[in-house]
């Protein structure tokens, strides 16, 4: 039963956000049972993330569009799955709707992740639609997988290993910024806000190597360097000079973009650590695959810390947000 | 990084939800990184599903205390798997937090969902915390598992069937009105409220039987089985008389009790219809486990309409709320 107001065609609602064509064979039971049912492939091990947006919190009706809401709190959990070296597979959405919001803007929210999950093969299987007095709510859980023993985890950082980044950073932090304050526009770095692109095909590549730790950039790239450095107990040093920035974004500055790749996060790209021999054939393998990867760094022995090093200094990076109206959040 | 007002000590807030003791060996990642990663076991299919229980919605801060309002929510998704006849086996959880709710509360939520999860050998894999300016929202995804080609779905009803009912129904609602209106208090019906018991045995019974088509009882009697009855593309006919009610319903009288039973929902006990050849052995398996199973009326040839027989009269069944401040929802 639909006592949520903002649906008025329950059977039209339904029909419009059930995935077209035919169910995946592995899809043994989808949308519109008590449960959905999966069966898992042979040697695969299955990988499990969820990620909450909060109107107001993590975007407002003035930076997302509906479509964009959808597209996005998708992509970021389809980055974590990446964040393993894994490939999206199914996704189930909790929405928490206020009556302000239409029927027509649900279904754009759908309709949002649909064209997402299609270009990375991923299928909607369930999900809760629930009323609020409070503002919108979008969790998105995923489930993805992964050859058995393959999964990359951000706790195998060692001494020695070069750090790396995969596209640019920044952008996405640029890109609400300009939203919120600039009069003239910038269609990529908005796009890199509104639209971020989950990076599986380099997830995929990455977990071909045989031992990288691996992060996706969430939280801005200081957070995610200090949660390697921590979970794998080393130190980081991170080369200001060489962290990627795009040209867009160097408009602003040098010392502004350095502290949106730093600080702004929803970047959706990856940070991670590989044996220094192994750097070359990463990079080999990323250019053959027409992805950008820049080395930023190098891990060292240590307790944690990750520094930035700047001309011939040194200084020690904290965890901060930078947000304008993020409250910030916390991901177990 | 946390800058959820209400958690002040972020490494003390982790520890204290972190589930104790060994991970499970089918646990290969859990709780810390970007990602869960799980494998499955052989012949063994996934379940999945989730659920959103939002504050002034489906409980208020007078109704049901933070330890509650978590094992509800997790209850409500082992009562789904336990309506595909699967045994939960994970589950992440978002919490969306206003800043009203303390560092203790939020910690007394994941307690009441681990004492819940315990009793079903089901663990805490993943999640996300998040702030909020609005209600207080809880998500959670539960991951089961059952044998290959086990599942028990609401469309496998068939014209000829009986129809049963575990335990009994509509105590969750009268524990509600007590809540709500009356100064005496009932304890059973009350728990039967705040600390519902999901029905993962008697679903696991029931995957033993050839052909069982089942729902997990949310929305109460009447919706549920108007869900089963169009999914099999049947009419049910349910028996007033038979219906299982608690002497502690019927010290409210009989019409009421009734009430409640149809429409008030959240008993989470499992609805289905069996072929009449396997009632007995399904009874006699029951009995031996101890579980309550209630013959409750039969399946008809039809066009998924259920219809409710008191006396010699038929009434047809529509699906509708009930509760108090409940807006509703809607499982996909």
């Amino acid at each position: 039963v639909v006592f949520i107001m903002s649906i008025h065609d329950e059977f039209e609602f339904i029909k419009q956000i059930t995935p077209k064509g035919r169910l995946k064979p592995d899809i043994l039971v989808g949308i519109g049972d008590d449960a959905a049912v999966i069966r898992p492939f042979e040697q695969t091990d299955i990988i499990a993330c969820t990620d909450t947006m909060v109107e107001d919190v993590h975007f407002t009706r003035k930076t997302m569009n509906p479509y964009q809401v959808g597209y996005k709190a998708l992509a970021a959990n389809i980055s974590d799955v990446a964040a393993m070296g894994g490939k999206s597979s199914y996704y189930l959405v909790s929405l928490v709707v206020p009556s302000n919001w239409s029927q027509q803007e649900l279904i754009e929210i759908y309709k949002g992740m649909e064209d997402l999950a299609n270009q990375h093969d991923t299928v909607l299987i369930g999900g809760d639609t629930v009323s609020t007095k409070g503002p919108l709510v979008v969790t998105v859980t995923v489930l993805g997988r992964i050859k058995s023993n393959k999964n990359l985890k951000r706790s195998d950082a060692v001494p020695g290993d070069l750090v790396f980044i995969t596209g640019t950073v920044g952008d996405s932090a640029a890109g609400l910024h300009i939203l919120l304050y600039e009069k003239d526009s910038n269609t990529y770095l908005i796009n890199r806000h509104q639209l971020p692109s989950p990076q599986t095909e380099a997830g995929l590549l990455l977990s071909s190597f045989d031992r990288v730790a691996l992060n996706d950039i969430s939280d801005g790239v200081a957070s995610e360097a200090i949660e390697i450095a921590e979970a794998s107990n080393v130190d980081i040093e991170l080369n200001e000079s060489m962290l990627p920035l795009s040209k867009d974004i160097l408009a602003f500055g040098r010392d502004q973009a350095i502290k949106w790749a730093l600080y702004g996060g929803e970047d959706y790209q990856l940070i991670g650590t590989v044996p220094t021999e192994n750097w070359d054939e990463l990079e080999r393998v990323f250019i053959k695959n027409r992805i950008r990867v820049t080395r930023v760094g190098e891990v060292h022995k240590g307790t944690g810390k990750v520094y930035l090093k700047k001309e011939e200094s040194l200084f020690e990076l904290k965890k901060q947000g930078y947000n304008h109206f993020k409250n910030g959040d916390r991901n177990e």
